[in-house]
């Protein structure tokens, strides 16, 4: 049986009872390591879970996924993911490739960082299509995400961001070469993600478009690490957000719409860096 | 204290380890159950979590607020929440209100059925704005949603349907008078939103509103009690769906996009109650 197993957004004990109970009786646990990441040391979650875990990267899951199928038709074999399994589309390959080995696929449920941004006081009804912002490169900028907020922004429905996740990317020069070596982990900031989209208004401007769905007077919200401790969260313009230091990853930025409602405001108020221009923001 | 606890959405050992050691700690417990439920007993949860449960209906947390968070400031108060505490956005106000009387509030996570429809197959990302369906009365027959779902299509995005739920609502005779008299708690089930749905469609098809957003043979997926043992999930015409029984509550209707990815389609096949009807179909 694969058992494909949520861990929550926070850390080792963020795991369901029912979750926890399925890891200790496996033979065989792997952990997902690249789409999502807790904010505790492998160590901590091993000695929590009672188990080693084996660390299952991009290459393995999309290389070498019968490396961890293997016997799965009649052994009990954890998949562990950050967040809820089906958050990363990623894993229902994995799902159907255990079906066609005949093993029966059970999925253990947890928060999701598409719900969870709900404690941010904006509702979750109000969210439209999520998007995902990719670091650019010198070459690559794509700006595709900003269409989406834009047509959210236009059926007055909030959009949230979730922010690019390098790890484990092998260098340019090695991608040719047989030993891949690989690029230090990044994780996209609010800081980050802001300047791109600030560099979008700028390029659409240029470009002549004069009515922007959003500029960099509007409110928008950064997040990070929620779920956990320390977690923070922040509203402010975006010009203001470019600046904004949310600490460690991982972050999140949360377009609003234009208008709110008033519960929205009295919760998201509390976040908000300067009240005085948090109230003259929302009451444009 | 107040601790805004999820409880996930199967059973008792759906909580996560971190809630459950909350919840043994705290001095009352609510449970909050007007807005979901879990399909397991009271006396099932009370056991398991080793601990008095409040019900907390509508009366008393929109009315009676005060009760629940007296003495807040001093104390550990639990209130639980079936799926994730932000998923009804009627507990933001709960939250606000205890921080008006100078009490922390801390949240624990946990799954909800805004990201635990990813087990169908439909990628998560790929959802326009979630919408609810409510139960019509003979004078009171809203489509609103309707418009929603059409707009989602439009932008080539699945709809996720929530469906009504009416517990503890006082009988019209009652409403007036001093003692409210229930009646029987009832949850929307699959069959009954898809013949609200076909109403709507006939009732625009008779303006003569030709351009239908989806007709009674688009696909849709009807899902039941997510996250338990006994889940239940369907993929059929609209028209099929109309006569489906998926048992038990709660069900959620979803009404995918027009194209597929091929992913979605290979993953969501396995609950088509015809394969080849379900392959023509998504051919289409």
């Amino acid at each position: 049986m694969l058992y494909m197993i949520g861990l929550g957004l926070g850390d080792a004990r963020d795991i369901t009872v029912k979750g926890l109970e399925i890891i200790r009786k496996c033979s065989r646990v792997y952990l997902e390591s690249y789409t999502s990441i807790l904010s505790v040391d492998q160590k901590i979650l091993e000695d929590f879970y009672g188990c080693s875990l084996i660390i299952a990267d991009r290459d393995l899951v999309e290389s070498d996924a019968d490396l961890i199928l293997s016997n799965v038709e009649n052994e009990d074999i954890a998949f562990l993911v950050v967040g809820d399994p089906f958050g990363a589309t990623t894993h229902t390959d994995l799902v159907l490739r255990a079906q066609e080995k005949g093993a029966k696929v059970k999925v253990i449920h947890n928060a999701s960082i598409l719900s969870a941004i709900g404690c941010c006081g904006l509702q979750l009804y109000s969210f439209g299509e999520t998007v995902s912002i990719p670091y650019w490169t010198e070459t690559w900028q794509p700006d595709s995400f900003y269409d989406k907020i834009a047509s959210n922004r236009e059926r007055g429905l909030h959009t949230l961001c979730l922010l690019d996740i390098k790890v484990k990317e092998p260098t340019l020069e090695s991608i040719l070469s047989k030993k891949k070596v690989y690029m230090p982990p990044k994780y996209m900031s609010v800081a980050e993600a802001s300047n791109q989209l600030s560099s979008i208004l700028e390029k659409k401007r240029k470009d002549g478009n004069e009515s922007l769905a959003f500029t960099e007077h509007s409110l928008v919200v950064g997040l990070a690490r929620i779920g956990s401790e320390d977690q923070n969260i922040i509203a402010c313009s975006l010009q203001e957000m470019k600046e904004i230091d949310l600490g460690k990853p991982l972050h999140s930025l949360i377009i609003p719409a234009e208008k709110l409602h008033p519960l929205e405001t009295s919760f998201l108020r509390q976040y908000a860096i300067d009240k005085t221009k948090f109230d003259e923001s929302v009451a444009q």
